[in-house]
């Protein structure tokens, strides 16, 4: 093969190639809009210039301490500016963010902490006791720095130092280290799958600065911007909207937990624009107490995933101030991978009709290379029919580059060179995909992946239990709750079912355990598998 | 060095690393919004579903005459549905657009054929006249395919077919090659330098991808823009607009010349929201007749470049609708690099404060790694104080691959590893920076660049001239013209200055030739340089 004229003499140089990165957003916005107001939190606030010398801070005291390429810094935070900044300082070391779900349990942060190889842990003194705990489990050294934040309830010391101090310790001159590759990874983040030990997703600084770009311009961002952090920053980084907030100069309102009175006060003090969040949020919003509900002026642009939004959901935002768009994605998609894009002629639909189009997952993310529905054997794609199920399945710079230390996960999810959602689905004939179905057992309650395995594996360990089966049952505040089937040992005796949710909140996160337990055979097809498809119609008409 | 567990089995594959292309807004714009209008061109329109369809039939069509990576399709047309399917048709088969400055002169464009290999070129019939004489120039076979366009003059056909008719060769469910590599190029622009012959300046598919983006964020495109084509297709791919207004799903109106009523009644009919041009485009609308000045509910975005924007423009503009943003960039940088950003603080300054804030080229745009002012011998920073001179450089993904067969020319932009603008200027305090000067002898008049050095190669040529030097001159229409110092030979007899006119005109482009001739004998240095900065001075005082 011959090289032809454009590729003579036209390498890349330092001049015109650089890693694409989202740190960069920060150097962008403050020196664009240095004393604009990038942080609030409570009473506190900070500009572009003290938000960036804090992530600068940061980085050099954790560069002092050792902390580089591949290391991981692990944070336990609720949406507070420690958890905002590491998305800035810890990758600015050259090394590699793991935001923790603060709903988990002392067993699975102990799990992730090891298995990620934390050289270091910040956390908040919120969950000092469930850190404490999985420090227990720690068979490495981790440096833990503790978050005072004065917002948070009281809680017990576990570091040799607290955040503040240890910034204090830092350089705001600091001169952040460029990825090598933008292939490089920037975080790590846990996701619950079929498996009972969580899978460690590993992002790179190419797909974050790309879902990133995606979030500003599906959501419109720009610098009047004043995003609502309703959603955990640990989801998926915030969707990369920890980033994507950044990257236009807006401002980043912090809310430690999702209160609504919290969420309307603030939405009228500082005039939000823009939030994101699970059904539930939306639905604890539209549930609130009249007395809390302020008016406002401005039309908040919201964005919801995890489960469709029901049309009850979407009407009852509309009338105060809400617009609902419905966003699909995965963690291992970087967050949001699919739009509900809106469609002119949906304008004159009526509620329920206009609700049905819109709690599709829609089409792809602008960021988003290639979705599509296949036959995950053929690898055919199913017809625009809305009928035909097939697997969703994606391609793209915005998937991410595979699972920590488990090749044959990887392998799995990649196979046929696309990455497998796990969820079916079908394809509309306007080109919209509809999620039908998951073929992974997840449960999806309150936002949470739950998996029903690990679920099946703690009830397993019940003395009394015989055989269980775990699915999803619809529940209005929640979404989903998982609903277990169990039949017991021949000579158990009697047991109660408060007392079988009682063992699995002993053993798991509270939040997984079942809500129901139903007693009774379970159903099975010939070759013996339990039919899970039986049970969720039986648990929807218990 | 050791491999840490973020480089170990987590690689690059088919699902999770695609290259960068601007292509694929085209398939996601036709997917999301089959119906939308995307391309108004007078009395036609065509959805976005018909929009692909051409581009695919194109690329189809091209494909089956062998072009294919690595090869030229150059276009010589105005701001029509053609030359922007050519932004798609020609890069979807692997080939490399070259979009021809309608303005220029045939053996210029003769040379640009020539150097660039094109081997299709699709041309309109309003400029059939150069183009015969540019055609007889060239040693290679091409193909030329005249545009027919029913809004254009009369012109002569000179190709074997027609564009429909070659459009109606081609299958509009081809399936168009995704580039092997994001550093493939698509594009190739030619520039008027200091040196007489243009440079051929390479854009690749990722900086395509980046800069369309970056219009995208800077001007808040979503699916309800309508974006008027006041500025040239040609001038950096429409500076990448070509693509940006597509990613979003918004509605190109085509404008095959600036007219002010057709401006003022298309911005009023189709609820133009954005458009783009060179300071005289807005004089123009300024300084249109009254009976024209059509009034419009909406706020058009108007985004400028190419010189500063003089106040009395600003005024005018925001008094009939538009408001005016300033951008700057170069052909090497995909169009714009810098955006003069806004700052609330600016709202309460007086008109002439106000526009001294926006005539300067500002902060980086958000998709430019870096910019700097830099002392060019020891590539130091300049301090920011609004005073101390110096160069400004790039560093970027939106930084082209080099010049075309020319490596000296590259090696000597991209010395110290960034790109050298040529334009000098300084940093404000508050970050900004502002250009005061070029270092190169480039003239803008009219938005277009001309270079003074091929201007003094015309002279030169005249029997009578000695001596000739070219400098920018202000102008209250154009931005600048050309001004010329000659001195003649000693035995030449009188020469009046409309005569050596129409010898430059005779001899290059119209535009290019000077408006100004000076007689007189050359300020020179001691070492017998001719002294540019005291005929500049001279010119602005005639």
């Amino acid at each position: 093969m011959t090289i032809n004229i454009f590729e003579q003499d036209l390498d890349k140089g330092p001049a015109n190639f650089i890693p694409q990165t989202p740190l960069g957003f920060l150097d962008w916005a403050a020196h664009t809009y240095p004393e604009k107001t990038a942080v609030i939190h409570g009473e506190r606030s900070f500009t572009y210039r003290e938000f960036r010398q804090r992530c600068l801070r940061l980085a050099s005291a954790l560069s002092k301490r050792g902390i580089g390429k591949g290391d991981t810094v692990s944070v336990m935070a609720p949406n507070s500016p420690p958890m905002l900044e590491a998305h800035y300082g810890v990758p600015m070391t050259g090394a590699v963010l793991n935001a923790l779900n603060f709903r988990l349990d002392a067993e699975t942060i102990g799990f992730i902490l090891g298995h990620g190889e934390a050289r270091v842990l910040i956390t908040d003194r919120e969950f000092s006791a469930v850190i404490r705990e999985a420090l227990g489990t720690l068979d490495h050294d981790i440096l833990v720095i503790d978050i005072n934040d004065p917002l948070a309830p009281e809680g017990e010391r576990l570091g040799e130092t607290d955040y503040e101090s240890f910034l204090d310790q830092g350089d705001p001159a600091f001169e952040w280290v460029m990825p090598d590759d933008e292939w490089q990874a920037i975080c790590l983040n846990y996701t619950s799958g079929t498996t009972g030990n969580p899978k460690g997703v590993v992002y790179h600084h190419r797909g974050a600065y790309q879902n990133a770009m995606g979030a500003v311009v599906v959501s419109g961002l720009n610098r009047d911007s004043v995003y609502l952090w309703t959603l955990p920053m640990f989801h998926c980084n915030g969707w990369c909207y920890t980033w994507g907030v950044t990257a236009v100069g807006g401002t980043h309102v912090c809310l430690r937990q999702m209160d609504p009175a919290q969420v309307f006060a603030l939405t009228k003090e500082h005039r939000v624009t823009t939030m994101c969040g699970a059904p539930i949020v939306l639905n604890m919003l539209v549930h609130a107490p009249d007395d809390v509900k302020t008016t406002f002026d401005q039309t908040v642009d919201t964005f919801t995933g995890g489960a469709a939004p029901p049309s009850a959901v979407i009407a009852g935002m509309e009338r105060m101030g809400f617009r609902v768009t419905h966003l699909y994605g995965l963690t291992e998609s970087y967050g949001p991978a699919t739009v509900c894009a809106w469609q002119d002629q949906w304008n004159e639909l009526g509620l329920e009709d206009r609700s049905s189009k819109m709690a599709r997952q829609g089409v792809r993310y602008p960021t988003l290379f290639a979705q599509s529905i296949k036959d995950p054997d053929s690898m055919e794609d199913v017809p625009a029919d809305g009928e035909t199920m097939g697997e969703l399945m994606l391609r793209s710079n915005t998937v991410m580059k595979g699972y920590l230390k488990n090749k044959a996960a990887t392998d799995e999810a990649f196979r046929g060179g696309w990455y497998h959602t796990g969820d079916l689905g079908v394809l509309h004939e306007d080109g919209y995909v509809e999620i039908k179905d998951r073929s992974k057992d997840v449960i999806i309650s309150g936002g949470e992946n739950i998996s029903s395995l690990e679920i099946e594996e703690t009830l397993y360990k019940h003395p009394a239990i015989m055989e269980a089966a775990v699915v999803a049952r619809s529940d209005e505040k929640w979404g989903e709750v998982p609903c277990a089937f169990v039949t017991l040992k021949p000579d158990s005796g009697d047991v109660a079912a408060a007392d079988i949710i009682t063992f699995c909140r002993d053993h798991m996160a509270h939040f997984k355990a079942p809500k129901l337990i139903v007693f009774g055979p379970l159903p099975k097809t010939s070759t013996g598998k339990i039919q899970k498809f039986a049970l969720r119609e039986q648990a929807e008409n218990i």
